[in-house]
């Protein structure tokens, strides 16, 4: 049955059961996380701590943007001057650090004081992981049991394979979760090293530095919708870079990566193929990129394949019809996160490569008795006994259920995106949901959406529930009424980014839907731009 | 009044109140970290359990090395075969993740296990952390406060400075603890840049990086006894490296930099200075350093300096007599460990630069809303609010005591060890104990001491405690004369590593002290041997 507009928006707004249209909610006094909070000394202002602590209500000023061109690699790739993002000054926001006094009295205060940044600040992180739809950042865990550990100083420093002298470390743990990456990833225990790092930036840089190392003269090929980390790898490493084309779906354009790689075909090649895209969730197709390398006339001494699978390197292998990430195929290297799909406290990532190619980029380093083959020499040893925890406890079957849902969820939103006739684009194999950008800079802060030119996404993990994306969507539509001020609206063209079959705007909506009221029919808009 | 041997052990046997001799000490039941060990279920084999969680009461089998001989990289600078270090096969060992059950009575087995093991892996945890010694970690911190904290996914994504979209984050935590820094190394606010790293090896990548990036033809100069990740840097970033001679101390040798600098003077220079080198503790001479680089013509633009303080760059601003660490000199960055000095469950560290510098490296990335000036993307956001807490809470009062106990008690163990005729060297500026190699593994791995060739050393933190060195000298004394068959032992030479005046060697104790006995007096030898 069709669904209209105003139908969806009573339905959504009945479901929310009163979600606050403000950019900031009140204070959920009954979630067990919270302390009461503790009443402040006289002597400290209520108000100067609440400045320095709480989110401003309005929306913050955007940063200062400033154009640099002198000649010390302030342009872009075309010698124009590049525009540089300034730092806001957070000084005057930031909680300064001060002496502790001598007097007791004062000591006394100080504790009290602080005692109540603490529980502020923790009223303030219980709020802010509530509203979060952008980050593709799993928010729900509990690793209460592991509290403890927070006493002690673990450092998985050097190798996770070589025990360095210092004990208070977790490598058992570490090797465990690294063992059931490889075996999910189909490499054998003998044939494979790993460790597992800070981030998914920290994957990357190593996946890249070990391509170079195995081909040092190999030149880097990435699409354009590759984490920036790639390219900021390239030039850390000073090795050439060629940016290849994508397709609309933000999947690299094997078209334009035959031309580019035949064009240069003298060359070894490294290759970043992302499994997801950071904007778009798009998956690279690595069986088509391993026939062009063959059938340009690479053999596989020649190449060398990472694999961004920061967020979705972890749900692919539970999706249906997914192409596989498989060391069977000739790759080198795959990374990807913990903190994403699995969700901790703190960002992390599992990084799995061949053991042949480890000595590459290793050299003896007495002082840790160690190879020195992780780009980090002190390594978080919490890290792994969250993931530790979560896989123990989830498994195989616990990850594939919550894919499951996450993919549902994301095709939920999706229809009710385009029901409420907004311009939106959901890739077969992704949960991350693009859209037009909301009008709204309140309303994207208090959501915490990620946004790019036109396009914003909300990627979404297991912490999403049904209710969070209704609450969002008649936001969403509370706050494009609120900028109608005569009954109409010009919605943004978006079709560059997401194509003519997902734009909402008047020309690619065509005769039957050129202008969005609050009271126009939707009949059958649903079906037509299925992708 | 001359102390014996004799004296001096039965003082220190008295004084440590039966520490135990093997590797392995008996649990601390009354610890108040420890839960009471729970049952284990029938099911599971308490011995499996122990074997892989449990450290060896054995010494460790050493790691397995290699030959590499190909021509991948593999030799060293002098073309000869270069030794890796092969992974120690840790899947014996380590945790394996299994598969949740769907029967509930066995995933509450499974519970049961994960219970076992976490408990006993806190007893370990808490074993390890009372007998340490070699490593520069301070594990002496109470961050009860914030174990709440745990419970949020805590990411600082990108610049402090610029806040992300993302919403539950710690940059009003992180901007405090660096403005702490900046004005610790007197730069003002609006000119410094910085960010909380993951590790020290972070900062010298970024510091080095940004050297680069301000210079890109620059040389990179280090002493030889420069932290690995210095040399690591520029392997990754291809830039050529000279290493530089260093004297008996640790410290640069300045004339070799001098001509050095001489013969490369047509090509701009990038430095790392150490202030407090990993191995020996040594704090090299910058201002010898600057007025070498202007006495070989170079001008400010021409150079770029990076000071490594990992270790003494928070402990050096309250030792007398100590050079200074200031932006007013002529430098470009300074990082230090948060997790050595300070102390913090996680390893981080605090970098800070010339804001002048920063946008060398940075770019835009939109989909943060930030440039992109940080190694890497995702960052700790825990890391900032642990610093801010120490800071608070010591000041810079307390580190002074802090700084000032742990050189006492690093002159304590050096008279200690003298005393007892083992061959020890302290540079005068730090807490770093160097000392000939312990001939009992079993002995350097409850000790936990970090090695290189033929020297051991101690690093005095504020965790390390009188009580605990003498009982470390106590085991180390008793180890040697177990090791004693005929009545002699042969001291180790380590006149090359520390100097004639250091070594307890026969040759270099010359006629007076050219055999160690049990019973041998050591009249007059420590106050000779004083450095």
């Amino acid at each position: 049955m069709p669904v209209t507009t105003e139908v969806l928006e009573a339905s959504l707004l009945k479901k929310s059961r009163g979600v606050p249209d403000s950019g900031v909610s009140p204070r959920s006094a009954s979630s067990p996380l919270l302390a009461a909070a503790e009443p402040l000394p006289e002597e400290i202002p209520l108000e100067a701590l609440k400045k320095t602590v709480l989110p401003s209500p309005a929306p913050a000023l955007p940063p200062v943007v400033v154009e640099i061109t002198n000649g010390c690699g302030g342009g872009d790739e075309h010698g124009h001057p590049r525009k540089f993002v300034m730092g806001r000054n957070m000084h005057g926001s930031c909680l300064q650090i001060t002496e502790p006094e001598l007097n007791d009295k004062e000591t006394g205060e100080k504790e009290a004081y602080m005692s109540a940044v603490l529980a502020q600040y923790k009223e303030i992180l219980v709020e802010r992981t509530k509203f979060h739809l952008g980050y593709p950042y799993n928010l729900d865990f509990n690793y209460g049991a592991l509290a403890e550990l927070q006493h002690f100083s673990i450092n998985n420093l050097g190798d996770p394979f070589i025990e360095s002298n210092y004990g208070v470390h977790s490598r058992q743990f570490e090797v465990g979760v690294l063992d059931w990456f490889a075996h999910l990833w189909e490499l054998e225990k003998d044939e494979y090293w790993g460790y597992i790092t800070n981030c998914g930036t920290e994957g990357n840089l190593h996946g890249i530095l070990v391509g170079r190392e195995v081909l040092p003269d190999g030149i880097l090929y990435a699409s354009r919708d590759s984490h920036y980390s790639v390219f900021k790898a390239a030039r850390m490493y000073r090795m050439e870079a060629v940016k290849v084309d994508t397709l609309l779906s933000g999947e690299i354009n094997c078209d334009d990566f035959r031309k580019k790689l035949t064009d240069r075909k003298d060359k070894p090649a490294i290759l970043n193929i992302n499994v997801g895209t950071t904007v778009k969730g798009a998956v690279d197709d690595l069986d088509l990129v391993i026939q062009i390398l063959k059938e340009v006339g690479y053999t596989e001494d020649r190449f060398y394949i990472h694999i961004d699978g920061a967020l979705f390197g972890l749900m692919i292998p539970f999706v249906k019809r997914a192409p596989k990430v498989s060391f069977k195929k000739p790759i080198g290297s795959v990374s990807v996160s913990g903190h994403k799909f699995m969700g901790c406290p703190m960002p992390c990532g599992v990084q799995i490569t061949r053991m042949k190619h480890i000595n590459m980029l290793s050299r003896n380093v007495e002082y840790l008795a160690s190879r020195d083959a992780t780009i980090m020499g002190s390594r978080n040893g919490h890290a792994p006994i969250f993931l530790w925890y979560t896989l123990n406890h989830k498994g195989y079957r616990g990850f594939q259920k919550e894919v499951q849902r996450c993919i549902r969820n994301a095709h939920y939103l999706t229809d009710c995106l385009r029901e409420a006739n907004f311009g939106v684009m959901l890739n077969e194999l992704s949960s991350t949901v693009v859209f037009e950008r909301p009008q709204s800079e309140a309303l994207i802060l208090k959501w915490q959406l990620a946004c790019q030119g036109k396009i914003a996404h909300a990627v979404i993990m297991p912490s999403v529930t049904v209710e969070k994306l209704d609450a969002f969507v008649v936001e969403l539509i509370q706050a494009r009424n609120a900028s109608i001020a005569d009954g109409n609206v010009t919605i943004q063209c978006i079709v560059e980014e997401v194509g003519a079959n997902n734009c909402a705007c008047s020309l690619h909506r065509g005769a039957r839907v050129n202008s969005w009221t609050k009271d126009l029919g939707m009949d059958g808009v649903h079906m037509e731009t299925e992708i």
